[in-house]
């Protein structure tokens, strides 16, 4: 039986994901139901991307990503179903699955069968009505191709301005994502990183070198190094560096060959 | 084997719900937990009760509902156990089951037998020492009657003042939700919306016709629709109606024919 | 299939715990997950502790708690594995696993068989390259000692200041944890106060009984009992005695024979 990861705007007060969970196993009652957050910001779909994004890998084959940040709903968008990575995802055609859809692989589907969603669904929930009762079915094991018509020109995210290689040898990026701890999180590649030395520079302060690992830092220093996500971090021993730095996302960092 | 879902007040820090699962799996380890919401505001029995109420239509029969809002713990307020609308509810006698108990079919049952209690319960933590073991051993299949003894008089909410169909016409209610979106649900049902035109006046603010979806108005703008919840609702798209309006639950609504 | 219990300083907002759960899930497809809190204050061990050993008790036999709260991930502290109480440990060696080790039977483990972790470890998330994995082994009944090598000289948290009996009767103990209630759970045992009168003191207020339960004070009014964890706590029926009384963890209370 499939796993159906879910991430949502929806918070964790108003019982809106207890609802569609209940949808969920009233159709497919073995499914293994695991939250990535619902935390995250109103309608904020290129964050809800990026969670889904960097979770993909580390889940099994076959598994349903069920994705609803939905500022269009009731609207002319799409639902959609997207068969990409070894994986499936249902949710709102408006960019959440940019990653799935790089895939040059991916299938794309408008899910367009009733049959297969609540009955009379409401112009305001497609999570609850439509989108729940999908996920469903894939983990019943039934394929997009019975819950939808093959689609295209699916929406992407406008890209984010890229990491890049200066002429003077110099790499520019910025931050991209401050987690709970204040770790600022940057779109640049740790693999551009290796094989030399770097010092770093981000909201006037110099970091001299990259670490390893937090631990060779002092309590309270500034320090970088490769982040569990695979690009560069600056972060704070046991402390924030967004809070230290008074910075956030989109914070340009710059990184000198040492 | 049923599903169990949990509604409390005892946020997700403390690990307090954490327990109450542990307690619900040492009995019936395959029951399936849904987490309603634990961000219910202390003691509040009202906003709880709503919660439950909304979620029971999309769960199973047979669904075990669990809700333990309890400032009356250790005192005289009985443990109860309702079988209703083809669900069972346990939690504390005061309120929480109100929706449940307007079923004319409901059955009553005080929970007095401590043999499926943990042993020597607290006079402050029911939820771990009563309710959550009376959850699993109903989701083990046992029947409300080999748990209790039959009951009357459950407690029950104060009804709160009933939205009005008014000499003129027009139709009275007030808000009695805001989620997280800052949407702002109101006790107006949809069904007296239907077959004719209405404006909507709210906080000194006037909203010429109702709309299907949120995607019907611009940016920023105000709306009035049918909410998922199948009443109405006023809402600013991709924005914050409570916060625009500066209004809360109690707010009095008013609806118009065009 | 055992469960397998999460105790995190990772929030919930990232989607680094779904991560987390997508991992032990690819191995132990079949594990019973159970959050016990994700919001730890950042790198907090003693509340993380705290929250795992109030918790243990009310799980079953063969449950594996991992605990990831890892301020030292990355530099020598040790990735321990500890079978104690009749359940499994996983996490980092910085005495999160204070109430475990103090079981004179525990077994002690340091985690060093790279084959059971995910390849290529990163430097600064252990908690899902390395200790999500050993917890999905130990669910799918592997012993400790499959996974790493026996150790000594755990860390453990420095002993809190004890709660103690004063030459005079009366008791000195200390609020060592501030629930979302605002209840004030102290140090001192019930087992001390059995079998006679006392009144208590603290932050310059006078409660002149213990009760037993909430519902024995009128609403805001300031009380003393004994809590589920069942030492001495300090509330306000249906308020914040944190909030009333001005104070937090640390804060000392004095007991007097009545």
């Amino acid at each position: 039986m499939a796993i159906i990861t879910l991430t949502t705007d929806f918070g964790l007060a108003d019982g809106y994901v207890g609802i569609m969970k209940g949808v969920i196993l009233r159709i497919a009652p073995e499914a293994r139901l695991v939250d990535l957050s619902h935390e995250v910001p109103a309608q904020d779909i290129r964050r809800a991307s990026a969670v889904l994004a960097r979770a993909i890998p580390y889940f099994p084959d076959g598994t349903v990503h069920l994705a609803v940040v939905d500022p269009g709903v009731g609207g002319s968008r799409r639902a959609l179903i997207v068969a990409a990575l070894g994986s499936f995802f249902v949710g709102p055609d408006n960019g959440l699955f940019s990653e799935p859809l790089a895939d040059t692989n991916a299938r794309i589907y408008a899910a367009d069968r009733p049959e297969f969603w609540l009955p009379a669904p409401s112009h305001t929930f497609h999570g609850r009505d439509i989108f729940a009762p999908l996920a469903a079915h894939l983990a019943l094991g039934r394929q997009p191709e019975e819950l939808g018509t093959p689609a295209g020109a699916p929406v992407r995210l406008p890209p984010a301005p890229a990491p890049r290689r200066l002429p003077d040898g110099s790499l520019g990026g910025q931050v991209v994502h401050v987690d709970r701890f204040g770790n600022l999180i940057t779109d640049v590649p740790g693999a551009w990183l290796a094989g030399r030395g770097w010092s770093c520079r981000i909201a006037g302060q110099s970091i001299d070198r990259l670490s390893i690992s937090y631990s060779e830092a002092e309590r309270g220093a500034l320090l970088a190094l490769v982040s569990s996500a695979g690009t560069l971090e600056i972060a704070v021993r046991e402390g924030s560096a967004a809070a230290s730095l008074g910075v956030g996302t989109g914070e340009p960092v710059l990184l000198l060959p040492a």
